[in-house]
């Protein structure tokens, strides 16, 4: 069935890729060895450090998010030792599992799907860690399937607060170029991200920045690693920064990306983050007033800019009015996850986005809670557009 | 300056390309003088006959939708001879003085900016024709200047109520693949249209049926006349078709457009665009409440499903607010053409559009309007999707 | 069937379409309105008259290239006047007939197949014309089926002698941006191109250049014209440099074109050109020791760099070979076309090509050759080869 | 500086991509979870198990073809056991390198840079393995450094002959879909391959073909991995097949790819990059006679169809030459990797290559080694016509 117009893409991931960038990647192979293209994949990692805010080394994987998980891990984290992950959701829940799978020991802080990550948690935790055993704290910045972004200055002092020497670890997946993200100034030893999100590419890559103090660890790391390992990509040759053949196409789209991140301004783009989100949230407020819908995340101050996770308080399984909103609208919705299946949509709203993209989803679910009856208050778009006004 | 996320373009024209369209069209040239390309460029001729719901033949030519024009004045018209062009606005306006500058007589009916042509005005023309001079009726279907679409079947018969000879031709540019058009059925003699409008194409081409009639008339036609020569164009040699090198990459993109027109039905076209153009006018009644807006077509039969031009009746220049729609937004919308600058703006719902699409452009015409100070009554995007719904 | 790898466009129009510029077209369309694409098009249109070498303007029409012959005959010749028409093989003949069509009488002098125009020829005609009916000479540079190529100084040289006032109007659409071409130095008062050959883009866009004196001409020619008006394509309104909508996605390919032309500099491309045309003349030389080929055109000096035409002297029929080249190999090569079918084969080395694609056509053609038993002097690639290095 | 015309890529990967393939990829994300993708990416991984030629499952992943080599590795060896390298160049070597630092036992053959691997010493290596430590046996199909193809077959009957347990893995990253290959005839238990080579895709994607045997082995397999662990990806949920989110271009891409080698035919591909490499090295046979250049592969039946290397004989850098074709032509030719830098360079032909490409790479090879004084018979192209031709 060939539906008619653009789809909504409001997952929360992937994105929307502009079409400068699908442009961009529109070319042939080249000579990945010759001057040309080495300069401009060292521009690259070079950016992407600016937009960790950070004076540390970014590196490049083929890979997805979920293997960039593995970077830290078998680099920063010895054999035997154990990593502390606080868990917040899926993804935390789901990384947590990789570092067991990969043969580390984790401890955990129980999960609350309707909030962040406790700093007073991790605090705990690390205060227990008598023996010095945790050598990475890992912290998932923003869990899209519960919509909760954690405070990682708050999960910065409580270490600090311990004053323990595990290593600050973020997943900055469905943050960076999000959220406000400040790696050298949270003291964030090593920050994940992947390409499909905040940087509006298509998946199959990853990125990795490492401060000082992962380097330094990381060169004396015994784990036995190779693809993975940031040592070999450190090296002059432009064969060894991307461990075999470079992803030519998605390097020449992050170029693009990259450049309309800064022709923007990465604070105008994390604004624009900040100022669509809150739109999204007066939507979900105005729904909510039926009582038959409230957000997932209680603490207004943990709502994250990348998506927002609503719960149906009544019983009601939105996956009904998903379907619609999918099938005959085009308009891509997330869905409950996990524990949260059957209780809960998502309307992703990060990546190359603007209001009348936004606004159009949020009518559009508005259409088709109305089609399939799910109870809410009318006129949540109209609340969008009252907070996106500057009058 | 570079906006974020995707162009909402809702002028009437030209429309949103599907990425398909483009896709297709993004190839390099070949032999056109091969079988499979002179395969492909009949297959479509033939197509658009069906779109135009004739039995008659299509031609194709690289030109635009101005340029179509020239062909039934001078393939169908002796030097000499009077075509009467009842006005209904720009568009109608500018094809008679195109057939003035040809040299032929040209006949007019007055316009009214809010109403479509009125037939018993052709039926007036056509009576006092008594010297038969008259050799065509040119009728634009829909004005989008004025958003009025005129009733084809009327002019018909109010042309066989007077039993006069003369041609019937329209101007189905922006009508075609949007409303019903039944070349046939209506004995329309010859049809014109563009590739930008309901075909989804980037401009650049434009297309004429013509019937069996105007065909007859073609061949006897003494007008000097080459480019636009219908009956070179009639002959076997796909040279002749285009009159010289095909637009290869356009000749791609209609058929990736033709086949996107039949997979959804052209029926469900149709219907489709009366569904979004009444979930627009639901929109702007709930606007006019406030009595500062109004339709600029008068009577509801006549609003067009192309396209809806808005009236301010206070005296507020709309431009301020488009400015702002296409500026901050990135969402264009037609502005006041001739005599209505300045008191109208234009709403385009043509081409590949869906819900979300309408109800994006929508709020963000009721974002832009709050933004300005434009004073309408609130909430008319929840008009539109209570209008949408099916429930 | 589907052919591996790349296709090999040698026929002499279209060209291969570099990726940046399909690239550049494959965007959605934008606001035609806005200053930004009225700046853009602008560009374009000074920036055309840079590659014609002149100060006067330059129109851009959606038409192809037989289209853009319309433009001098209703813009520049009286009804009733005459128009003087050298031959020279099929597209000169065309151009004739075209003019006969819009009711203008035709003066030819004799075409010679092997042959470019013969400017005594020209002087004659002129000279005979007592009357002064003669109102435009109209010569094609480069006769792309006999593949002579005219010399259009000495053309102006044969005006100058009789001092006759015709304007000299030149199709320069297998030349502009292939061959030297001074529109100015020459005297030229009209010049036109077509957007598929030298400047690389897809056909579906026309082009004129006009003089100061043939801008008089044509603001007191009574000729009835409208769509090719160049006078109302002068306005100020973007919307009146095409007549219409202007076809934004070739616009976009153009301004791409353009910046590679002036990249690469106008002169290196015309260098360029001569040099992949020598080196095909040397493989051709080679070829024709055999006694079965020969040259189409007799004098070395009048052979083009666009393309060059190879007859068979044993009367071998070409077309068994040409099919081979493009069914086996996806080699495409003109053909004999009217008095030359089954005679002629062609290969065009014209716009985006370099040596590895020149030189795999003609070893193609070898292959090709040896095929099919055409015979010849095997080897011609080598001498291509020789001809193109540098030492 | 902008060269003119298309790049000719000719080192050994990444390979040209059709055009097709690259429209495939030019498309916004979706939702992947949707029926619609995950049927999609189902068939392309079934369909990659008929181009491996085995009853066995493929598995896909984002990563490169480094990356893939970890795949066996982690999934099929026990830590603590050995695997076997017969080395026959750099690729082997590094295979071999990342083994012990994945902190297994590696046990290798010696190379021969003029070789391929020796079955023999595969067979000794086997049965000094009295332990039985063995766990798998790692073969490099084809060593794009030395251009050199090793006799699978025989390796296999090398295995059998001593009755050893061990697994056979074979890296069909420069043949798949380029020469002969039958992972169940042949007895293969598990072949990696990457997206760049004969795939026809852009880098980014490789993958894993394995099987009953390997498969079990993978059940019970003890090392720590996660990202690329098989079984996880075996599960029902188009979530697992690629851990994470699915590089959703990429697969689309595969499928294009996919169809474009079925319609024209697995076999038939294999035969025209016999058919091309054969032209290859009659030139490279025909440029020998000079005594200044040979291959550097030494037995005719080694030599590989996708890439051929050529050492010059007589101390000549062939670098010098390499950067010409480069930088003035846009050919891009492979140089001497490692212990065979300044003395080889190399001419990939594989992937999506026609006649007329590798004639034009062949010509323009000659043509740059005449320009630089590389000593050759001149003529090497038209030993390569006359390979190619049918006559």
């Amino acid at each position: 069935m060939t539906l008619p117009g653009r789809i909504f893409l409001h997952s929360p991931g992937p994105t929307n890729i502009p079409d400068r960038v699908l442009r961009a990647m529109h070319r042939p192979c080249e000579d990945f060895a010759a001057p040309a293209f080495q300069d401009l994949a060292r521009s690259c990692l070079s950016d992407l450090s600016r937009v960790f805010r950070t004076e540390g080394e970014s590196f490049a994987f083929s890979t997805n998010g979920h293997g960039t998980w593995e970077i830290p891990l078998v680099n920063l984290v010895e054999p035997g030792s154990a990593v502390l992950v606080p868990l917040a959701g899926r993804f935390s829940g789901a990384w947590a599992e990789m570092a067991e799978k990969l043969g580390l020991e984790v401890i955990t802080t129980p999960p609350d799907l309707g909030r962040a990550v406790d700093p007073q948690a991790v605090e705990d935790a690390l205060r227990a860690d008598k023996a010095g055993r945790i050598a990475a704290v890992l912290t998932v910045h923003t869990e899209t399937a519960s919509s909760a972004r954690t405070d990682l200055e708050a999960v910065r002092a409580a270490i600090d607060a311990v004053g323990h020497p595990a290593l600050y670890v973020v997943d900055a997946i469905a943050s960076l170029a999000v959220e406000r993200f400040e790696m050298d100034a949270w003291k964030i030893d090593c920050a994940l991200t992947a390409s499909q999100k905040g940087l509006m590419l298509p998946p199959g890559m990853g990125f990795a920045a490492l401060g000082e103090r992962a380097m330094q660890v990381a060169e004396r790391c015994s784990h036995p690693r190779r693809y993975w390992d940031i040592q070999f990509r450190r090296g002059d040759a432009g064969y060894q920064w991307f461990h075999g053949t470079p992803p030519l196409q998605h390097v020449w789209g992050l170029r693009e990306a990259l450049d309309m991140i800064f022709e923007q301004g990465l604070d105008a783009v994390i604004a624009r983050h900040a100022r669509l989100a809150e739109a999204t949230r007066a939507a979900v407020a105005h729904w909510s007033q039926a009582g038959t819908l409230d957000f997932q995340t209680v603490r207004p101050e943990e709502r994250s800019n990348a998506v927002t996770a609503i719960r149906t308080t009544d019983g009601t399984d939105p996956e009904t009015m998903r379907k619609r909103a999918r099938e005959r609208y085009n308009v891509v919705l997330g869905g409950g996850l996990g524990e949260l299946q059957g209780r809960v949509f998502r309307i992703g709203h990060l990546g190359d986005l603007n209001e009348p993209m936004l606004l159009g989803a949020l009518a559009t679910v508005e259409l088709a809670m109305r089609d399939t009856a799910l109870a809410c208050t009318e006129g949540g778009v109209v609340a969008a557009v009252r907070a996106l006004s500057t009058r």
